[in-house]
C-alpha cells in the first residue's frame, strides 16, 4: 500500500513580480523548482496569468518525475478570501476576486489544495525550517515593498476571524506619522516599507533627480555611508521596533524574525530596530525577546506553502 | 459512582484591594461568595495575607454545605511565575514569590489547582459567560488601576511564553507620551489608567487642591460637565483606541469587550475611542471590529477563575 503521507507537494508561491512553482519532499526539502515573471503584455487577462502559472506547475512536476502529490499548498499576496482562496493581489491587477483554489483544484484534483497570504507562508517556512525552528511563539516580519508577517503562538499558526492575523505593519507605530495605503496613519508599513523609505530620503533631498531611485538603491547608499540613507534606515528601523515591541506586549512573544528585501541592509536597520524594541518593551516579561534575521533563501515561499499540507497540524486550522 | 465533572469548584480572585472566593457549579453559576479586604496590619506579613484567604475559602465551602470540589481556579494580581503560581501581586507587597498554588493544593490537595492573572480570569469570564460568548476571536481589556487583559483566538485562551500574552497595557499608543510604570513610554497605560487620567487632569487645573481626588471623582466630574474631566477621558479612549487598531492588526479580532472601572464613564470614554480606532483601523479586514462593553458584573474574577478548572480544554493549556 502507498503511503500518502510520503508523498511530496506541489508548492507555489505567488508575489507582485513573480511567481514560483516547486515540488518539496514529505521532509521539506525543495527537489525541484522554477519561477516567471508576472510581466504582463497588453491585452493578458487573469487567465494569462493563469495559464502561465498551470505551465510553471506542469513543468516542475515533469522535471521531478511527475510523481503522485499529496496536496497543493500556495502563498498568495493578498487581500484574499480565506479559506476559499478567491484572490485579489494588490500587484497583480487582472487578478481580481479570482477562484485561484478552485482553478488548481480542478487541474489537481483529489487532493486538498491550501491558499494562504504569501507572508504568512515566508513565516511558516521560517518557523518549520529557519530561524524559528523549534520556537513556540514568534512573531514573522517581512520587510520590503510592504511590511507583512506571520504570528505562532503556543506552536500553531494564528490565522484571526478572516485568515489575516500577522499583519504587523498596521501596528500604529506613530499616530502623527504618514499616511498608510490602508487609509491609516503611522502604521510601521507606513514608514518602513522599502517605497516609503525612498520617497522620505528624497524629501531630504536624496538622488532627487533620478526618478528610478530604489530602495535598493538607498541600501547601497546607506552601506556606503550616504547620512540621508543611513538616517531612513535608522527611521524605519525605530519603527519596527515600536511594532515589535507592542506585538511582544499582546502576545507574550519569544522570538521575532524579520526578513524581506529591506532587511539585508543589516545592521543599518537592525542597529536602531533593537535600540527602539529596547527602549519600548520594558515590561519584565518582554524584556528578553529576541530578534533573529530570517535564515531561509528565496525558496522560503514555496517551502511554507507545502507546510499548509505537509504539517497541517501547525499551519493549517480554518474554521 | 460520582460524576467528577459534575461537582463544583472553588474559585479565588485576588486583587489590590479585596480578596474574593466563590463556589461555582459545573454550569459556572456562583452558588456561594464572600470578599475580605487586603488592608494590612502594620505587622502583618505573607501569612496573614494566606490565612485570611484560606479562612475565606474555608467559610464559603461551609456555606456551600461543603461539597466535593473538583479543583481549584484562581485570579491573581501579577506579576506571576506561571503556571508554577508563585505570586508577587503590585498591590500585595507581603507576598513576594508566595507560593500561592502550592499553599492551596496543600489546603486542598488531590484536586488541579490553577492559577493564572486577574484581568486573563476577567476576560475568560466574558468569553465564557459574558460579552464575549461564541466568539473565536477576542481580546477584553479591563481599563483600571492599570490596563490589562487577555486574548481568545480560535476560541482558545492565549498564554505566550510565559502566561503574560494579553498585556494590551504596554502596546505603545505614542511614542512621545508619558513615561509608564513599566520603564517604557507612552504605553495605553501610561495615558489610560485611572491614577494617569488623574495626573494629567490636575497638571490642567482639575481639582489642585484636593490631594484625596481619584478616578472616581474624575469620572462625576466629567460625567457633570467639566470640559478638563471629559478631555481626560477622550485622552484615554484615543489611547486605548490606537491600542486597539494595533492589536487588530495583528490578532484579526472580531470583538473586543472593555471593562473595568475607568470604563464605567461609558460614552465619554467610549466616543473617543471609537472614533481613534475607527481612524487607525483601517485595512479592510480591521474595519469592522466590533468593541463592547463588559457585560458582567463584580463575580467576573471568580466566574473566569473557576473557567480554567470547568473549561480547562479551552482556558487552561500552559506548555
Amino acid at each position: 500500500m502507498r503511503d500518502e503521507s510520503a508523498a511530496p507537494v506541489l508548492a507555489v508561491d505567488i508575489g507582485g513580480t513573480k511567481i514560483a512553482a516547486g515540488v518539496v519532499s514529505a521532509q521539506g526539502d525543495v527537489l525541484v523548482s522554477d519561477r516567471a515573471p508576472t510581466t504582463l503584455g497588453p491585452d493578458d487577462g487573469d487567465l494569462a496569468i493563469w495559464e502561465r502559472l498551470h505551465t510553471l506547475c506542469e513543468n516542475v512536476l515533469d522535471a521531478a518525475g511527475r510523481p503522485a502529490i499529496q496536496g497543493v499548498g500556495v502563498g498568495c499576496g493578498g487581500p484574499m478570501r480565506w479559506p476559499a482562496g478567491v484572490v485579489s493581489p494588490v500587484n497583480l491587477l487582472p487578478w481580481r476576486d479570482f477562484p485561484l483554489r478552485d482553478r488548481l483544484s480542478a487541474a489537481y484534483p483529489d487532493v486538498p489544495v491550501r491558499v494562504h497570504n504569501d507572508a504568512v507562508a515566508v513565516v511558516v517556512a521560517e518557523h518549520w525550517r529557519g530561524a524559528g525552528r523549534g520556537v513556540a511563539n514568534m512573531l514573522g516580519m517581512v520587510v520590503s515593498t510592504g511590511v507583512g508577517g506571520g504570528l505562532v503562538l503556543g506552536g500553531r499558526l494564528i490565522d484571526g476571524r478572516s485568515g489575516n492575523a500577522g499583519h504587523v505593519g498596521h501596528i500604529v507605530a506613530d499616530p502623527t506619522g504618514p499616511e498608510c495605503g490602508c487609509g491609516g496613519r503611522g502604521c510601521v508599513e507606513a514608514i518602513a516599507r522599502g517605497p516609503a523609505l525612498v520617497t522620505w530620503a528624497r524629501q531630504q533631498g536624496w538622488r532627487q533627480d533620478d526618478e528610478a531611485a530604489t530602495a535598493k538603491h538607498l541600501a547601497d547608499d546607506a552601506l556606503a555611508g550616504d547620512k540621508i540613507a543611513r538616517k531612513a534606515f535608522e527611521r524605519a528601523g525605530h519603527a519596527v521596533g515600536i511594532g515589535i515591541a507592542s506585538a511582544v506586549a499582546l502576545c507574550d512573544l519569544e522570538l521575532v524574525v524579520v526578513g524581506g528585501g529591506v532587511s539585508q541592509v543589516g545592521g543599518l536597520l537592525f542597529e536602531p530596530l533593537e535600540q527602539s524594541l529596547r527602549t519600548y518593551a520594558r515590561i519584565e516579561f518582554a524584556r528578553d525577546v529576541v530578534v533573529r534575521r530570517a535564515s531561509l533563501d528565496q525558496n522560503a515561499g514555496i517551502v511554507g506553502a507545502a507546510a499548509f499540507v505537509l504539517a497541517g497540524d501547525q499551519y493549517w486550522a480554518p474554521g
